[in-house]
């Protein structure tokens, strides 16, 4: 494995009733002036709102509100929600919702501490070295934001999707997971919440660091429970135990502690940040698509870690086949849930055609090559978009 | 899963060189009186107390000593360290050694903030609220005392072996993990290290808690990769990828990433405590006497975890056999890989008779019956002895 430090300070709070044992105390230890982030108002519709708005009121909080907040948060949101921090001189930044959410008032957290515009510090221009407090409120089992330091914010003027931190500072103080909150998650949101879990394992697994014999263990033990728990959570949106475990799997694919000392790749992930950037489909959806045409791309550079994939978690025999069969039979197992459990194939479902193919590739390596199990320049992005179609 | 309150917010640095980088930073942080804590010495011949010595020195660090803690840390070194503390106003304690070492700091950072009997916490008379700041530097792959908040002292006038905590407080605040510091560990000290990680692993992995699918896949990594990985450092203790590997598999066996909302066992650590609390024998010696025991003991309770440990971890093919059986084979692979590697298998192998079996017995449930997988009472815990002589 690479050196590497590790710290993650979240306090998490997982399952049934914590939310009314202990939010109270865990908001009003930072203060009394809150900023409640969250949607679309899911959480207005299913009890959740008034439950958090009960609690912080019983508390004696003063609540301040940033509604609305998009699927691909926009840096427009971003920057109402600085303004409103400052004027009202916010102690604690509430979110409530899924990883959007969440990145958003992460966004907002370092924007309140920082002085100049915050968007540089995605652009990496500037850094931010402080953030105001935010706790979580998770409802949506998908981008792991509830424990860990990093979010994506979308400048639709500039068609940039761009992820930015401030770590320890933007790592949650505190996050409430209770799998009961994602009963009302509607189907399409639970496929795409699952492909971006798996995403996340898949960006972890293939890569190139010596020595990772545990680190491999403990990936492949998150993909199969995802592919065993997804199909059961679509199947009966109010299965506790599946909820539990599928939400226990997003926060475990990205708070960091199964990929210690790991250099992942994250190609897929800036591809389909250009994706989304451009045209505003859900990233879950998008990584579905990107993810089995970056395998058939890259499987030459290490058809040994396919084959393991496919014979550790599918289950795949390896009796009498080479290794690149095992590592294309893997590839196809991977397409095959992402199928099972309904995630768009190809651009072409959401209605994408070739137009922008030039402009994303482009943009993509911008920073630099992508990848780490395979380095990627432009025409190698291009062409794995031009897959996707 | 159990509702669950996850909080490490322990700094790990792992891998060689992260000591020369970071270490001055880290322990300034603090202040610049340092108690060093450290064992028997083995840090003066391999290097590792002159290294650490010359840079704190060279941050301007004054530095106090207490050297000599026992491989079962004494609670009166824990009170010669307290009176340092508080004599000489220590900011931080630095403990450079294995589990032990580490122990032992712990007790003595409550104590100096603990206004009474530090013994009467780890009685559980009193609740320790405090603690003064500790840091860790590792030598032995055994404990995950490293990035855990508990630690076990053995009072040798009474004869009882006790564990206490007083988190966040007694989470190092930060540990360097370089695997270099374990080449020179002793054959010995490196098979019971590895007897005390997978002890660690069958604790979390033995309970009645419901729906813990990931848990229980991330509990068999770590078994898989200790099982895999510590016959190389034993064969080669200056295999650096086997000796990170098993120091890896440590640390994660006990820092509560792999069991959250797990009810743990815990029998045969409190049974092993009573035996060592009277004999003084190796923590990890006894572990890997008592667990096959307890095993055999207890299997009828949940054949079926055993018996996906067999499959799971040992590959054993279930073709054709019932669950019985494979569990029966598990625990038979179980043994046989304590045997492997030189671990000791009855209490005659230290020379221990049944002279304290009845004693040792009703000290081990004196608080209250032992187990989660299985409830033991007195007189399973005698049976359970007397089949380890």
């Amino acid at each position: 494995m690479n050196p590497f430090r590790f710290h993650n300070p979240t306090v998490l709070y997982y399952g049934k009733g914590q939310i009314e044992q202990h939010l109270a105390a865990e908001v009003t230890r930072y203060g009394k002036r809150v900023l409640l982030v969250y949607g679309g108002g899911s959480i207005k519709r299913n009890g959740l709102y008034d439950k958090v708005m009960g609690i912080l009121t019983e508390a004696g909080v003063q609540v301040f509100e940033l509604p609305g907040v998009e699927p691909n948060p926009r840096l427009t949101t971003v920057y109402r929600g600085i303004q409103i921090c400052r004027y009202e001189q916010i102690d604690l930044i509430l979110a409530v919702g899924g990883g959007s959410v969440i990145d958003c008032a992460k966004g907002i957290a370092m924007g309140a501490k920082f002085d100049g515009d915050i968007w540089d510090v995605y652009q990496r221009k500037a850094k931010a070295n402080d953030a105001l407090p935010l706790g979580a409120i998770l409802t949506l089992s998908a981008t792991g934001s509830e424990m860990n330091a990093g979010g994506v914010i979308t400048n639709w003027e500039t068609k940039e999707k761009l992820g930015g931190s401030a770590p320890p500072h933007t790592f949650p103080r505190f996050s409430f997971c209770d799998p009961e909150n994602t009963f009302t998650v509607p189907r399409d949101q639970t496929v795409y919440g699952t492909c971006d879990m798996l995403a996340h394992c898949f960006e972890h697994y293939f890569h190139p660091t010596h020595n990772t014999p545990l680190q491999q263990r403990l990936i492949e033990s998150v993909i199969a429970t995802i592919i065993e728990t997804a199909p059961k959570a679509l199947e009966n949106p109010t299965d506790y135990d599946a909820r539990e475990t599928l939400m226990y799997c997003s926060t475990m694919a990205l708070n960091g502690m199964i990929n210690m000392g790991v250099e992942g790749d994250w190609a897929c992930h800036a591809i389909e940040h250009e994706i989304s950037a451009i045209y505003d489909i859900p990233h879950g959806g998008g990584l579905a698509i990107v993810f089995p045409n970056w395998m058939d791309y890259v499987v030459d550079a290490g058809p040994e870690r396919f084959a393991q994939l496919g014979t550790r978690v599918f289950g795949i025999d390896p009796a009498g086949k080479s290794v690149d069969e095992l590592a294309r039979e893997a590839i196809a197992e991977v397409r095959a849930f992402f199928r099972r459990i309904g995630a768009p194939q190809r651009l072409a479902d959401y209605g994408i055609g070739d137009e922008h193919i030039e402009r994303m590739a482009e943009q993509a390596v911008r920073f630099r090559k992508l990848g780490s199990f395979k380095k990627l320049d432009k025409e190698d992005v291009a062409e794995i978009l031009r897959r996707c179609l």
